[in-house]
């Protein structure tokens, strides 16, 4: 059996020695002044400059932050804003932070059934159809939901399996409203999220689907706000990688992320985005980085990056 | 209190008499020999000239079913298979569709928190910030998840109640393991899709969002495949809406559908994608319409859609 994603993740991973991902969502209002004030990027009401000015700073971002991390996480939504050129712009940054050497995440939750499934498998993961796009990047892995069954998602693995890629299915949201479904209990006395948490490890367990370091290139997006819930969900499901949520700017407590790792210090991929992209904002970040580094946002960037990195390989030594 | 979503939509049924809605779900592999036997349009393996014959066929079934019904449903899916070019046609199409006077409903079925969600629902209902896309026709409504809690269902509900949109949450898919998480029982025996139900429920009642006619701007996806179960999400949801697939390809029988209408013979969309615009495939729709049209794909696309207006309208009268 050859490498899978995890496997490529896991690798990643051991050679920026931390499992950690930054990220990226870009809001036009929080750019860095350098940017949105710049004459030429300075105009939130036209699209294509608005656009602009978020590509710049995304582009700037996966410089800054690649040397430390080993992935990054794109959440297309803010890209979609921007219609066309938007996805455009989300594919280019794809590309851009894979060839940095980068594991890139699409951020998509996309959720539907049968053909509806294949098709944005395809966009969203890799499309063998067109010989015109034979160059195009597209993420390493994406996020799916889980609420239609395995239907929705089987597409998505079936191209994982097929192109070496990745797929982590939302089982647990860190969102205020996130119990309303997910903490239901049931006759059984599980919750919701738990059912669902096992059928992904079913799922994850499927022929051919787990790679050489023992996981499999279906994870699950386990947000970690709830220690005794993580600690369930992690028993539960051995081969699934989680891609985690919450730290920084939704505050999730170091105890809570240390949940999400197995006893190897392995299981799990921490994700920061506003904490880190945003150091330079005091609304955002408070005044800690921009102390340092005053009117330097990519110093503040960093800074931040290398201290979530800091943490963070605290927290996952600690649990070995 | 002035016509939300649910009255412009209910308006344009009593216009047409029925309360249908074709969907719009084009595979390039499916299209008329007409379109891509075209010397100009035969190739699949090129992006765009595989996307100039979708959005040709597109656009004429889009004028074939316009006098015959009162929406469409067109499914980005189909469309973000082909990137950035695809989602300019997806919104060409919809610009297309609402010309026409139809209602237009974006199956985009996106499902993600707070800011992502905020992005989410410009995109795919209404973006007040751009000057440069002031022109720029979204959907009058778009079909969401809600896995997630009121979170990710608010930004669009407040988009919709701002710009007189809709938005319709997924409680009740139909596909083979739709019920793996949907019907789990819970404790006090209701089951996971009853409880989404009720929410969706509670959430349309919220303030300002229920129409002339009773029905909020928050309506529900609700496969009619169980009719016990059908029959019970009525009742409780009487201020919802149903946007119903499963006419035609899903096999939804007209006993199943007729229980998504209220005894006034109002209260659910009922969508045929399939059987409608691929009546002249006989491994879709069977032999019949190509043997009264052989090679006259637009007439066997008319006659199916037709035909489906007349067993929904027969469907719709027996309920009242």
């Amino acid at each position: 059996m050859g490498k899978n994603f995890a496997d490529n993740l896991l690798d990643a991973i051991a050679k920026k020695d931390v499992p950690v991902c930054v990220g990226i969502d870009p809001v036009y209002a929080r750019l860095p002044p350098e940017i949105n004030e710049d004459p030429e990027l300075n105009d939130e009401a036209d699209s294509e400059v608005a656009l602009d000015a978020v590509r710049e700073f995304c582009r700037r971002t996966v410089h800054i932050v690649a040397p430390h991390v080993p992935a990054v996480k794109i959440n297309i939504a803010f890209f979609e804003r921007y219609y066309a050129e938007g996805v455009d712009t989300y594919y280019e940054l794809v590309e851009e932070a894979a060839n940095l050497g980068l594991i890139v995440i699409g951020d998509v939750k996309r959720g539907d059934v049968g053909h509806t499934a294949e098709m944005y498998a395809r966009s969203a993961l890799c499309d063998p159809d067109f010989s015109d796009l034979d160059e195009r990047v597209a993420p390493d892995a994406v996020t799916v939901s889980g609420y239609l069954g395995l239907d929705g998602v089987q597409p998505f693995i079936d191209v994982a399996s097929n192109e070496g890629k990745g797929v982590f299915v939302l089982v647990r949201s860190s969102n205020p409203s996130a119990g309303a479904v997910q903490d239901a209990v049931l006759e059984d006395g599980r919750a919701v999220y738990e059912l669902l948490g096992q059928q992904v490890e079913e799922w994850a367990i499927g022929n051919g689907l787990i790679g050489e370091g023992g996981y499999s290139c279906v994870g699950a997006v386990v947000a970690a706000k709830d220690r005794e819930q993580t600690m369930k969900l992690r028993a539960m499901m051995p081969h699934c990688l989680f891609l985690v949520p919450g730290w920084g700017a939704q505050e999730a407590s170091p105890d809570d992320v240390a949940a999400c790792f197995k006893s190897d210090g392995t299981g799990a991929l921490i994700c920061a985005s506003r904490s880190v992209i945003y150091a330079y904002d005091q609304d955002v970040a408070g005044t800690k980085y921009i102390e340092m580094y005053p009117s330097e946002w990519h110093k503040c960037v960093e800074q931040a990056c290398k201290d979530f990195v800091a943490d963070v390989a605290k927290v996952a030594a600690a649990t070995v």
